[in-house]
């Protein structure tokens, strides 16, 4: 073996990808000291994903004050990459489930730090922002980040406010015309794992809001607010998010990037891989080895694992997925280009026992892996 | 691939020894259908030792009457190999512990059906006899086989009589020119894995009358009629049994059937493997597979898969171990010729739970495994 890839997601609650990484690449250098390891930690669009970027691409973590969820002042950051020309943004980092701790009010929290992240970063020249959705406490739409970049929503009476998630069916009038100068061209993505439309039973408010703390007569109203400004912004702009899959995302963040920035979304692998050149890194590459906390059904869709698997065929390279749990019906991952999945459970135990040994049992499974193809290949 | 042997053992108490063949045969003949698959089941000297003998070599199975424990009639069975010269006898057939359910009384129960096998197999014409020692009841010292076979135990006043584990310190004289003439020149192998000596608190009374149904004071009891016993044959025959490794096997059968039969001990696997012609076999195989329901630091003495693997180490042939539990510090197998070692463990799940899918667990680990193999050796 000449060249392995690993490309991993974490093992959530139990292992980062950038550990997964760490130890992977441990033991083949150990069996294979000539061999070129490339590690490329993913967290697709959660926690963690400016460090992986930066990680696999080189860059730096700008750190600047911005807004809370309550609209309180915070030190937050994200990442420049590419020379700079690239932000990338955890919309969590401004507007997080655990920045509120129990103070859980979808109805009155802010996305507007979110939007200043992309105000600096563009005020420093970027071209291209990816930004991760998902983990979000907030119900907005997307209205405060839009604020913040110049976005001008009023009331029925003329007068401008940000508007939250209790307020949105007070938008009367948007208006789009004090966008900073300095977003002109600029590419935004947002990576976005989840269907869900804005509004409706799969909508932001019945299938996300609960965890952020609304009840059920809360979800319901929430639900309107969505509702009616989507309907808004069919009037002014005469585009439709409310059938668009992923609108729903981040309490409506990925609506509103796309209705007030333009924004495309895709999956976070996806521009994961792309923004790494991940298909260049595969050139020569001999094997690449992936995996997650679970492979089921479920990673059939846009998970890393998979996603990765659906490059790795087109190539022909062979994968292997080394995961905690294997699922039972995973015959279509093998379709996707998944060569063959193992489990590092080495001991019959229960889930709270096997996640305190996960990286030693990782180890494990690659140890044995590697002997075994120094054993069978020769 | 083209020649693969699969050589395992039991997962005990979960999945039989032939059930891993077919599982791991099945799958291996789906990926490779022009691939030579040999199963060899090993039993090494518990339940189901004649079957794996007759299923790897051919042979049949004989029923005769014969006596249990208490010497009661009973239906029992060996087998005859190779054409008849070799049988194989599970002393547990006449002489375990499921045969006497509650009525555990380890200082009554008798041998005598074991030797019977043995009589019955010398008069059809057998050359060889090996025998499978474990899982008994008894802690006869051997002395009702022999008695069966035409050994004479007389007490003090000349009277006659078979001993059993209570009254072995009666034996004042043995007299072995009564043995059957059919047992001339029959080489007579037990097959034997611990290493226990025939008394003291290292032996069979001490370590395993407990399991039998002895309290303390029963065990200290059986343990002095040992002694006893191996004193009267060291004083008739100048044989020092007492610190033989491996006396103490089956409440001193072990050691009986040295000092009465000039049989000779040896482990299991070896006997197993000599008999199949294992290394015959091992020519031009490409891998072997085996497997134990648990790998850990015990399986270095003389366990299945660590004995396979010594043979298959002299060859330089790969081994893959496929085992239920990996245990901790399993360093030490990689030195005997395992090539590497994986878990069927695919879901964190506690042992009562993974042990009802441990079958289809096998048969994803086996799949995956040479899903592997295809896509890195190609």
């Amino acid at each position: 073996m000449k060249k392995v890839l690993l490309v991993p997601d974490s093992f959530k609650g139990t292992m980062s990808s950038m550990e997964f990484c760490e130890v992977v690449r441990d033991v083949i250098q150990l069996h294979y000291p000539n061999t070129v390891v490339i590690s490329l930690p993913v967290a697709d669009g959660g926690e963690g994903s400016v460090d992986s970027f930066i990680f696999a691409l080189g860059g730096e973590k700008i750190t600047i004050s911005a807004k809370g969820p309550y609209m309180e002042d915070m030190e937050a950051f994200y990442g420049l990459i590419e020379g700079g020309s690239t932000a990338v943004i955890e919309m969590a980092v401004c507007a997080g489930l655990p920045l509120v701790g129990e103070n859980l009010h979808p109805e009155k929290t802010t996305t507007y730090g979110v939007g200043q992240l992309m105000a600096d970063a563009t005020a420093r020249g970027c071209k291209k922002i990816i930004m991760g959705l998902g983990g979000s406490c907030t119900n907005d739409f997307g209205t405060g980040a839009a604020s913040a970049l110049g976005v001008r929503f009023t009331d029925s009476d003329g007068k401008e406010f940000i508007p939250v998630g209790e307020s949105l069916s007070k938008i009367s009038h948007i208006d789009k015309s004090g966008l900073l100068p300095s977003l002109q061209g600029v590419e935004i993505t947002a990576m976005c794992d989840i269907d869900n439309p804005l509004h409706g039973e799969n909508g932001a408010a019945y299938v996300f809001a609960p965890q952020k703390g609304a009840n059920s007569k809360m979800v319901e109203f929430l639900d309107g607010q969505l509702r009616s400004a989507s309907e808004t912004v069919r009037k002014e702009f005469g585009i439709n998010v409310s059938e668009i899959p992923g609108a729903g995302a981040a309490g409506g963040m990925g609506g509103g990037m796309i209705a007030f920035l333009g924004a495309k979304l895709r999956p976070g692998i996806e521009v994961v891989l792309d923004t790494i050149r991940f298909d260049e890194l595969l050139n020569g590459a001999d094997l690449i080895i992936s995996g997650e906390g679970r492979l089921d059904t479920q990673s059939l869709h846009g998970k890393v694992v998979v996603g990765v698997a659906r490059r790795a065929k087109k190539q022909g390279i062979p994968l292997v997925a080394i995961v905690g749990d294997v699922g039972d019906d995973i015959d279509g991952v093998y379709d996707e280009g998944v060569s063959a999945v193992f489990s590092i459970n080495r001991v019959a135990l229960p889930i709270s026992e096997a996640r305190k040994r996960s990286k030693s049992d990782l180890k494990h499974t690659v140890d044995n892996l590697m002997k075994f193809v120094s054993a069978v290949v020769k």
